[in-house]
């Protein structure tokens, strides 16, 4: 049986993940890659470090020449995240001829092209299935077993930590910062939570996924990004009275060769799966002109979650199997597809306005609303104090630009105190 | 670019739905295939039969030797369905040097092995992916997405009828024989039900997963099957007072070296995002040691999903991809691992008993119950008749056998007329 010397840069939550997994399941991998795995090296910052896994100290380094001069590596398994060095350190390897396995979406995202560029110059393999959603397949999915289809649409729960805040929301009453707290001790929010509360590594994930599906580039700053930290108790109240539950979405979708790309919170029906996805979980939904709805759900994160995906794509690298850099370009004509404008979509809404308990505030409202083509499906209010009248709609399928021209004059109304929450419903039609 | 000549045997539903793709994704699959598929035979019954595509007669052949013969043809996609004929053609073809493509779970569960050895001789790749679930990619996602897992549990719901049928029965309060009635009438479900209701149709697809995701041979006669026909409308709503939904569940566990293989209707828990797989949707969870939970849903049969997983498999083919009849045998030392016997397994259960009402029933029977090691968590009860009282109750994990010798006793008790149910619960820990 053929030895393989591997290098893993990088040994944090992940990198220890695909070394449990290579000792532990050992017997099955080398079955299945038909090879034995050995890790030559691990780049490290402090080689003497005190670790929890046993490790002898001579395969540690902290000189990433060690690994690129090793000319017995044959693949290099980039887990040390971040951007510029990341990026470098893959060049390097490339051209010294190694395969690579990364999890690093940020690198995709932003450099993605280039890299895969690179691959096919030097002749190598370049896999990342773990730079989208952990543990779930859905790059191969994407690049390997839909290829029947042309794909239409991508909807996404694929950030852990917003989902994990929200399903404390939704299930236990908790407020935005309670639950963002609780999921800061838990670890599954940083101290700076802004990259995951805002929606910025949902947009990441969003731009590699969309470029594979619809085969064009995709620029992240393109995509229309509204985190969750103005969600309230309240709306998640009145969004289960209308039957839903608020979701943050990744959305993707294509017609007539135009693009409509965004992230942002979402009221979702309460009987759709992705209802239920709760906690730390993801899930990502497909729509394909020939397989229909299909839905993958996981664990985005965690250090065994994501290093299956890792280890699974050492082995298919071991199997040689089909390219992935060979299946970006599925339109080479467009290197750029137009991105809507946020205004051009269309969707249902959800609007909560603060108003005065006055005689006719309800007519006015639904006068402007009518006026400029908004139509209403369900109306709820609520007495708060004296005065105070929490008023909510939701409104049919309407364009954007129809919505953002009602509110403005729905501001204006002298008994309206605020428009407290504007937020998209997604009904998968 | 490389032209690929391919035949169709049958032209059914799926057959026709195989067209279809071919025809409407042209370009995406001669991107993703780099070749031009042309289908140059059709096996059918009848040449002069009126159909609704608009196709050549000159494709079409009732002599399966016009495609065996015809040494142009690269590639077989036997869709004939049923077991001798569609066997025999698929050897014929692979010893004429084609590779196979197919969508019979029969063959599969019955001479998987068989063919997959003939495919290694010939030289020939064989493809399966639409044998189990339709346009759901389970064969892939096992063979080649979880490399890195060993695998524990396959939990599917894998029937469309059967859970059409339980969807209208839970969403609409229908009765099993009106919902069974809808299903035929909308083509759900054949006019002898039987395979579906009865549960053999999960049977064959549970043991191809389960063969391949422990790396075993699986007798499909020794899975344990109960169907859907007993179950009641009381049923669904006791099920769902105690936060159950009900649903036909495939299950395979695998616990040192023990196999665990099922098929019955089973209450699970109404918060789980498989208890939201409604219609004729499918869903299956895999629990592997380094991913943990991941659930595939979608939809499980029709013409455009099942041949979404066809045209896949030969998108596979051409893209000369890893050969899954190599991934099979995980295990080589275990031709067949031991099967549990039902009555060793252990789950909770639910079980509704129709008594009188006289005081010491309940005291009776749950003195039984504690007696052989069955502890109960939640009771219902509630009178139906003067006399007849519906008594249900939710154990604690618990030992087949400890239930079924417990229900023995309780059977004999003076006041209680029948065990009308009894229905295992599976919470997914």
């Amino acid at each position: 049986m053929e030895k393989v010397k591997i290098a893993i840069l990088g040994f944090g939550n992940v990198g220890t993940g695909v070394w449990k997994i290579l000792q532990e399941n050992k017997k099955e991998i080398m079955k299945r890659s038909n090879c034995q795995i050995e890790v030559a090296k691990i780049l490290v910052n402090d080689i003497n470090k005190k670790r929890d896994i046993d490790i002898s100290k001579e395969i540690l380094t902290d000189n990433i020449d060690d690994i690129i001069n090793d000319e017995s590596i044959k693949i290099v398994v980039e887990l040390v995240g971040g951007r510029d060095e990341a990026k470098q350190y893959m060049i390097r390897a490339m051209k010294a001829k190694k395969h690579i396995v990364t999890a690093n979406k940020l690198v995709i995202a932003n450099w993605g092209e280039e890299l895969f560029k690179i691959a096919d110059e030097e002749n190598v393999l370049f896999y990342y299935e773990a730079s989208v959603a952990g543990g779930i397949p859905i790059i191969r999915e994407i690049n390997e077993s839909l290829t029947a289809n042309r794909i239409e649409q991508i909807i996404g729960i694929i950030n852990g930590t917003t989902n994990y805040i929200l399903s404390k929301m939704t299930l236990e009453g908790l407020s935005f910062e309670q639950a963002l707290k609780e999921a800061q001790e838990k670890g599954y929010a940083e101290a700076d939570p802004t990259s995951d509360v805002e929606g910025y590594d949902a947009v990441y994930k969003l731009a590699i996924m969309a470029s594979l599906s619809f085969g064009t580039k995709v620029d992240h700053d393109r995509i229309y990004r509204e985190g969750i930290s103005k969600i309230s108790a309240v709306d998640i109240e009145y969004a289960k009275k209308f039957g839903y539950t608020i979701k943050l979405l990744a959305i993707a979708k294509e017609e007539n060769n135009k693009l409509e790309l965004r992230v942002h919170p979402t009221l979702i029906p309460s009987s759709h799966p992705m209802a239920n996805v709760n906690d730390a979980f993801n899930a990502i939904l497909i729509k394909g002109n020939a397989v229909g709805e299909l839905m993958l759900y996981g664990q985005g994160a965690g250090d065994m979650p994501t290093g299956s995906a890792v280890v699974g794509d050492i082995i298919s690298i071991l199997r040689n199997n089909v390219k992935p850099s060979e299946l970006k370009a599925l339109n080479d004509d467009a290197d750029f597809k137009e991105v809507k404008k946020s205004e051009e979509n269309e969707s249902e809404f959800y609007i909560r306005l603060n108003v005065n308990d006055r005689a006719g505030v309800l007519g006015d409202t639904a006068k402007i609303f009518g006026g400029n083509n908004v139509s209403i499906t369900s109306i709820t209010q609520d007495v708060v104090h004296k005065e105070h009248v929490l008023l909510a709609f939701i409104t049919h399928k309407s364009a954007e630009k129809n919505i953002n021209n009602s509110l403005k004059k729905i501001k204006e109304l002298e008994n309206v105190n605020e428009i407290e929450s504007i937020i998209r419903i997604e009904s998968f039609n």
